[in-house]
């Protein structure tokens, strides 16, 4: 299957999925050239609560969906609760100890709320170079392994219009 | 194929997502009977951005995503531009109008952030009535038709540890 019918079936794809109004873009320099890393799925998307039992049963009980047990994450300084949505998933983050990296996020929002959001890549490397080279700050110089044990790095906020969001290699 | 014999399955295909350590439960209340409505998966993350077309060129042109064109939405308040990820999307919000539902949001969170996440349900009056029963307090009382033309609902976020929660029929 050539580069162009490939493309065309893509388009056909979205437009079944979006309905006929929409039409993506990409950019053209990424369809110009053989791009060396690309954006995956979301993987998660990441919740800070202030009682994360009470959270879990909220998503397992009244909203009825699959709740994983509680796991404590010292070394990420979190408590964590996944809740199974599709091929993406809510992650219920709990801070853990004293320095824990989302206990300010809770000390600003004392009802919790939406922390960051966690989109693949499937060459992190080459993102973070492309990614540094196009003036996008980086919160660590290095990838980090991340609480699912695949290395993550975390753009910083202020180049993603106010939000927090987080590679993941796939 | 029988119930028991395809929850072992789903078992499986959860733990070969999630790694060995992590048991996923649902409620026995859910097992236990014929659920009237059910849980999909994340439609879409919406976030608001002070400026839509530099919000798009960062996921288009940086990132590299997918990217719809922007649609001017008047009986919502905003204009809308999609990123497809995956069977995701993620909705870039701008107000549009002088009384847009996103006005607060944007002033109180000037360089933008994460405003709501969309749930799908199969069936959204049987959610609606048993999350009333359940004490979820609704933003309406029927369904809306929502940016996508299907019927939506919000929960109120106060009753969902702080964040903007929308089911959508699916």
């Amino acid at each position: 299957m050539n580069r162009q019918f490939s493309r065309f079936l893509a388009l056909l794809k979205i437009k079944k999925n979006f309905g006929p109004a929409r039409t993506f873009h990409q950019s053209p320099l990424y369809l110009k050239q053989d791009k060396l890393w690309q954006l995956g799925k979301i993987n998660h998307i990441a919740l800070v609560t202030p009682n994360l039992d009470k959270s879990a049963a909220l998503y397992r009980d009244v909203l009825g969906g699959k709740v994983s047990d509680k796991q404590a994450l010292p070394e990420h300084g979190v408590t964590t609760v996944f809740v199974e949505l599709g091929d993406t998933k809510i992650e219920l983050l709990h801070p853990l100890g004293e320095k824990s990296p989302i206990q300010s996020f809770l000390d600003k929002n004392k009802a919790g709320g939406m922390h960051h959001m966690c989109i693949e890549v499937d060459n992190i490397v080459e993102a973070m170079k492309d990614l540094k080279a196009k003036k996008i700050r980086l919160l660590s110089e290095e990838p980090k392994i991340g609480a699912h044990g695949k290395p993550v790095v975390f753009l910083h906020p202020k180049d993603c219009d106010g939000v927090l969001v987080e590679l993941e290699q796939k």
